[in-house]
């Protein structure tokens, strides 16, 4: 410990947030105020870190999950000297521009390892940082990778379902580097949290194979010992730390009402006065500032003997960890997905894309194997993800290459924004595309943040046949589509799911979903392009002989019922192109130019997907033709389904000419 | 027990549902086979029924979470005598328009509870009908209301995170009646669950304040001693049943073989062997058939005696009792609404419509305060849904009639749909539109099933300011109304607020999303309108002065911006329309011609929302202009935010001058 003493240092951080949440008049006084004691332990006695390289890869991670507490966050990045983190950031707490909104953004602000606001988020992201490193650490030893994972949680993340699948698998890998704080303060916007809960969270935590304890969240002492035993432990480690919500505050504090709004000038004054700290707006005494300085600087020499054990790593296997860490591809994987391309014209293959997804993955796997990082909840024979040379990760085989999330779609895909931010990995996980539904609060993040995951969403229609209605995806890939920086690819054969991967895996700023049949589906690129034509999201893949009168444009399964119509209709006299749209979106996002040549001028659009029509008349046009679903769908073997619902090649030719003039 | 043996009555499922899959090719013959003891158990000793009477109020709910087990069920309605479910609806399981779809479909097949197959819902669902049982009995007395909630799950029910969610409140809610008997068979998908699992369910159940343990699933005695101690607990219970999944199968029992696919002939034909029962398919011997069907009958009299009592209750209370379980409204509230709306005209109220909606739903909760059913997840201060006189309901409180539902959204959602299942309340519950997210499959299983409930989604944009983009809903409102059977409103006023919610209360075959402001807004409509325009989606608010050159589309809080463009276009000399779109989806599923009147023929076309375009072009077309968001948002005061997205009513006069030729 410092010489200056803890409790001013605490004050510290309670004495910026109240400023900052009173100037902005807005924001949540309580957490900070009541957390500032576990901050200032794990800050200034255990977490790793150097403030003069927020990115050092060996760094402790530290993840707010209670995001609302974001100043406790930028309290702290402030006082530790993060150079961009100025006063004046935190006198523009929550407004336009600055470093400090109101929930704590990745990629906005340097030091924010993830994300966070929407309750069970951030620990659930933060078990995937925990097993990135626990892999990794495996895979380049532990002079290299080895630091903790911790995690500041409140009532409201351990209530949120997504927690309880992230718990789950945390104790079953036995991530025994994820300490979680749980600022076990009672109070939750409502009220007491005893209006709505009465979990015993010690014993559901050791029911889930943590360890867990109890302790007093304002005894500095017994902070640092549970800290400390944690470290040691062979299991993750819950400590519920009893606080008081907007500690300080006299009239306010252990209630409702500090938990989410300023506290007002009387009750700033007299908590300052209680804390006995100056009455001046955002002023920190220069020995406390000076403390929490050297703090923040504590790790540097840390960082200099890693960099020294990096250097001595060996220049092969250091560049491959650095470029690992950069979400850079290796070279072997455009090549490979080059000659793959290659194979597939001189030997077309007639498959359902889940099922040209795995030849992909096979290919992809071989070029990035210990990188290329698949998993699938509890689906991995239907999801065909998994690479036939990638063994299953478990606590004991850290170095398998497939995870086994269980039937946790949520959990699953906020693990893979934990893996993809640790660094090290290009995850991808699976489940059925009706799923999603599951893991939308991940995947909006995964689209805010800009994680470069892979969403392997197979069964992705009513094509999926038997299972009936709850499994078949309807309004799913419009729902999606709809997410800014969302990229949807809805492959129509074996050559769209190599374009589609390739892209995908390219794609380090943001999610891609690849929507993939349970059905077979022919190969209907069968000539060679030197680009990758779905890049532009839809491309003419069959012409009209002669000016076009219609075109078809079509995603998927439905593509193979274009080119047969398109056929039907050449023969009858009316030229019809086909426009294969693998993303949507994707297309509309297109310079209005390219855009408008890929749809064409013909008279006649008709769309054809075995989905709503939500989104398509930007396409087609609020006159165009829309063969697809226009409710849920029903359980029969999938060619009565498909014909049930008059989504076939024929219902296309009609739909054309009925219009045709 | 009757005086067939225990094990004949169970082999009968167990053959009918082999079978049935066989026939099929598809389907999940492990669970029934599996679970055959436990449910023989239950229906023959314990479930109060009578197969006669599939709706009897009074019935205990049966709740089959593991849905994909659908043979069960199938099995068990046809031996116990439903006279739809006759053997030729079990040889076309999983056919086109059979009774027997893939997963069991409420209000499809007589019988069926709730539709099942997503996992987690089942058993999510269960708890809010158990919820309900418990409030209705507090009001109408145990005579009338007395009975009890069975759920079979499986470990992927207890794997996905709602079921913690409901787990939790229904352990701090004390639903004794509730007993959930957990198929215990170690297996999933991809094979043991110890690949992704080592939870202690009972231990995890218990820190949830559920009584709980284990037996064995096969054990009849076992079995019927377990139940008859959960009848008798004063919490919750779950009986964790270890079996072998797909019991009786030689070769594939016990693994995850038997899980989903049909057992091939020779292992059913091995099966049946094993099993002692006839190689014939679809037969059952007619004793066992007897036994089954006494057992179909074995509530007959309790049912009988359960009349009597109703009449007794006296006519009127009999009357509301009926009425309430038919989800018909009272009388009152047509009333009530007519003269609430008589009152705006002549005191118009400017106010978030959060809050208008605040004071509506005082007109409702004093029109029918029993049946109104209101709750929040944890934003009951910010929601504004709680009427005044309503009271929490807690284990102590079941009179309550407002519903702590903790930070739970997902768990919310499941738990409306069974309380609208079981009858006798309009459920609605409340969040941020953001979080929405969280609760989707519960939210598409409510519109897919046709649950009347209501969401109360404030914060509807990024009019909430400061908390930033991980709060502010962007790609929701579009992502919602792309669900078949879920209707979007989104009103701009306290008129238009009082409109949504009486159409809202009105749909009993179907889920309402209200999507309000955080932010004020004026009240624009102040003349008297007799019909409820808001029923079409869509209608005029401002018309133009003279031949209209443009209309402006708008919902929510952008009408009043699309208000004033229309005022600063007319001063320019471009007469305009304003035509306000509670319901975008609603408006497109209008006739034709009322649709195309509602849309005009102005050349130009604006649409403003303060959200993405996604679904918009259907009613401005390709070329139309979108005043709205093309990202997500960003944290600052609300004025500043709309100003940085270019959302404004200049904008929008821009729009249209930049089009009006």
């Amino acid at each position: 410990m410092t010489q200056v003493d803890h409790n001013r240092m605490a004050n510290a951080i309670r004495g910026l947030s109240m400023d900052a949440v009173e100037k902005a008049k807005s924001g949540h006084p309580g957490l900070p105020m009541g957390a500032a004691d576990i901050a200032t332990v794990l800050f200034t006695q255990f977490l790793k870190f150097d403030i003069a390289a927020t990115e050092w890869p060996d760094r402790d991670r530290f993840v707010l999950s209670a995001g609302h507490g974001s100043m406790l966050l930028y309290s702290l990045l402030h006082l530790l000297g993060s150079p961009e983190m100025t006063i004046d950031q935190l006198k523009n707490f929550r407004q336009l521009g600055s470093l400090t909104p109101g929930h704590p953004e990745h990629g906005h602000t340097k030091g924010i390892e993830t994300t966070t606001g929407p309750l069970g988020q951030g620990i659930s992201t933060a078990v995937g940082m925990a097993l990135a490193e626990k892999m990794l650490a495996a895979e380049f030893g532990k002079k290299i990778v080895d630091h903790h994972t911790y995690v500041l949680a409140s009532d409201g993340d351990l209530m949120e379902g997504i927690s309880q699948e992230a718990i789950a698998m945390a104790g079953h890998w036995k991530l025994n580097k994820l300490i979680v704080l749980y600022d076990d303060n009672g109070i939750s916007i409502d009220g007491p949290t005893s209006i709505a809960d009465s979990v015993d969270q010690v014993k559901r935590f050791k029911a889930c194979g943590w360890a867990a304890e109890k302790i007093d969240g304002h005894d500095q002492a017994a902070i640092a010992a549970a800290i400390t035993r944690a470290q040691k432990s062979s299991k993750p480690t819950l400590i519920a730390c009893r606080t008081t919500i907007g500690f300080g505050a006299p009239h306010k504090q252990g209630t409702s009402k500090v938990h989410g709004e300023a506290l007002g000038a009387d009750e700033l004054k007299a908590a300052k006065e209680n804390l006995g700290i100056s009455l001046e707006p955002f002023s920190v005494p220069d020995d406390v500032l000076k403390a929490w300085r050297a703090a923040g600087s504590r790790g540097a020499s840390a960082r200099q003997e890693w960099e020294t054990r990096l250097g001595e790593l060996g220049s092969r296997k250091r560049a491959e960890f650095e470029r690992r860490l950069r979400h850079e591809r290796p070279a072997a994987l455009a090549k490979a997905f080059k000659s793959y391309k290659k194979e597939l014209l001189e030997k077309p293959m007639n498959a359902a894309t889940r099922k040209s997804s795995e030849a992909v993955i096979e290919v992809i796997a071989g070029a990035m194997p210990m990188e290329f990082l698949a998993g699938s909840a509890d689906l991995t024979g239907s999801n065909n993800n998994k690479a036939k040379s990638a063994t299953a990760f478990s606590a004991k085989t850290p170095k398998g290459r497939f995870i086994h999330y269980g039937i946790r779609e949520h959990g699953m895909c906020a693990a893979m924004n934990g893996i993809f931010l640790h660094g090290g990995f290009a995850p991808n996980g699976a489940t059925f595309l009706v799923f999603t539904d599951y893991a939308r609060p991940a995947m909006r993040l995964a689209a805010l943040m800009g994680t470069g995951v892979v969403y392997v969403m197979t069964h992705d229609s009513i094509g999926l046949g038997e299972d009936g209605p709850t499994h078949q995806p309807v309004e799913h890939l419009s729902a999606l589509r709809a997410i800014p920086n969302m990229r949807v690819f809805r492959p129509c054969d074996a050559m769209e799911v190599a374009e589609c991967w390739e892209l995908a895996l390219n794609r380090t700023d943001g999610p891609t979903v690849l929507a993939l049949t349970r059905q077979n589906l022919p190969q209907l690129r069968t000539t060679a392009t030197n680009d990758n034509p779905c890049a532009a999201g839809a491309y003419e893949l069959v012409a009209a002989q002669g000016e076009a009168k219609a075109t078809l444009f079509a995603s998927g399964s439905e593509v193979e019922m274009a080119v047969a119509a398109q056929k039907q209709l050449a023969e009858r006299g009316v030229p019809t192109r086909v426009v294969s749209v693998p993303s949507l979106e994707l297309l509309l996002a297109q310079p209005k130019e390219r855009r408008d040549a890929i749809i064409g001028n013909a008279p006649v659009k008709v769309a054809i997907e075995a989905a709503v029509r939500w989104g398509w008349d930007a396409v087609i046009g609020q006159d165009g033709e829309f063969v697809g679903m226009h409710s849920f769908g029903a359980s029969a073997p999938l060619n009565k389904v498909f014909q049930h619902f008059g989504i076939t090649a024929e219902a296309a030719v009609n739909a054309v000419l009925k219009r045709v003039s």
